[in-house]
């Protein structure tokens, strides 16, 4: 039988690692990679930092082709299903070409791997098709909303209240959701956090690496200088990953 | 200066630490522990291997008494409030005692400090009488949430979709949220998900641990023998922390 591993390796800092997540890149034959372009450079150099220091000499590297995703579609949801699909088809050819039975191989995922990442889905269809087989276990990982909840020393939730996770686009198109004052905000290419003048904003960029930026503060005060600030970053680096939180203060 | 650590250490699995946390107890001095008495042995046990494996030969330990807490109060967050004030003076007495000037101590805590623990809000509590002076840091760890989802090998969000973390007692007062399908629901002393027959439930007790209970399927098949598992694992144990995700079928 062969063995998957898909392991959350944290989100930035390679100290995220956990030592189950090391192990298991010790243990690993094959590191199965979709190349995602240049732009991601720091993504794979951390991938690439924690093979050489825990994994074994003998390792090997499966290296497929990220198929190209429209970036804004109208059908956001269709278009992921889709990709997600010829993503599927890439893995499987991978994973039927390079590892041999016995073998154990694994996908370093960044952050933890429930959260907003499709490797598991992924996984899930390829064993649904029933043309190849494998066992495979999701050993968890430190979240980017961990990572930034530790930064801005903040609880995500406030006492015996709840708190919600969602995306920069149904902010945008929904408005702040009933019934929460606390959302975390993932995949924000729109900044749809200045629409809440009130809320009281915790932002990270680049979380746990080197060019980590933090800011926090009144939407109305802060929002100025985290629209300058992310788009210097964003142009110098060529690409950006950010989050935050956003609480509405108590009424 | 003092320096403080608030370390989350994982939910149960010794192996779900972090390098960097590893690294933290290795530098810490003292050990803050507010007992919550013999029920909770194994979490104790937990931290007391991590300390053995990871920390200095020289490490003390400062213990002090959790105040009383009433388990079934009518103010909720009323009660917390008052609960957590109380254990800020407690916390605060252990770290102007046993902190020495230079000296850093560290809090243990279970998961991910930022979800549902009191940690972050006590210190910076202590802060705000200014009486006790230190710096503090907060290091992420691997929250109960992440490892539930691993273990049932399931993504938290559906593609492009929210998901909302919330409290048992929440679910069971104001129904299934607005808005949103799938729910974390953490701290149920009610078994709150047997109102929800039509949704999947992926439920998890003790989780990383050995005695880990995982359970799973459509609510209205799997609630009675979820509901009799977790009574004879309570019983047996004596006391009981589990947590689950609940969700409502696509419509
Ligand atoms: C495809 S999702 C993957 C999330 C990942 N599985 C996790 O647990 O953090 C990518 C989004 O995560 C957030 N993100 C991931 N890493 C980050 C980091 N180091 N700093 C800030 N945001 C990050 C950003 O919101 C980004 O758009
Ligand atoms: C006070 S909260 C602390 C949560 C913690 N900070 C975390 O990140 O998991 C305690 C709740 O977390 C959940 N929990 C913590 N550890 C767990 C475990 N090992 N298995 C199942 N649920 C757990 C339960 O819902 C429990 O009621």
């Amino acid at each position: 039988m062969r063995k998957i591993y898909v392991i959350g390796i944290g989100a930035g800092n390679p100290d995220h690692l956990t030592l189950q997540a090391a192990k298991a890149i010790g243990r690993t034959d094959v590191f199965f990679v979709l190349d995602k372009g240049e732009a991601k450079e720091s993504m794979i150099e951390l991938r690439r930092r924690l093979m050489k220091a825990y994994g074994r000499p003998s390792r090997r590297i499966a290296e497929g082709v990220d198929p190209a995703r429209d970036r804004t579609p109208a059908d956001y949801q269709g278009t992921i299903a889709d990709w997600r699909h010829r993503r599927s088809e890439v893995t499987e050819a991978l994973i039927s070409e390079h590892l041999l039975d016995g073998e154990t191989g694994s996908f370093l995922v960044w952050g933890d791997p429930s959260l907003y990442d499709s490797t598991i889905a992924i996984l899930d269809e390829i064993l649904a098709r029933g043309q190849t087989l494998f066992e495979y276990a999701v050993i968890p990982g430190v979240s980017s909303v961990s990572a930034l909840a530790a930064k801005h020393r903040v609880p995500l939730n406030r006492v015996g209240r709840p708190f919600q996770v969602t995306t920069g686009r149904r902010l945008a198109d929904e408005g702040f959701p009933d019934g929460v004052d606390d959302v975390v905000v993932m995949l924000d290419a729109q900044q749809a956090f200045t629409a809440h003048p009130d809320a009281d904003i915790y932002w990270g960029a680049y979380l746990g690496t080197e060019d980590e930026i933090l800011r926090s503060g009144r939407v109305s005060e802060v929002a100025d200088d985290i629209l300058a600030t992310r788009a210097e970053a964003r142009a110098r680096h060529g690409w950006i990953m950010d989050t935050y939180l956003l609480r509405r203060p108590e009424r």
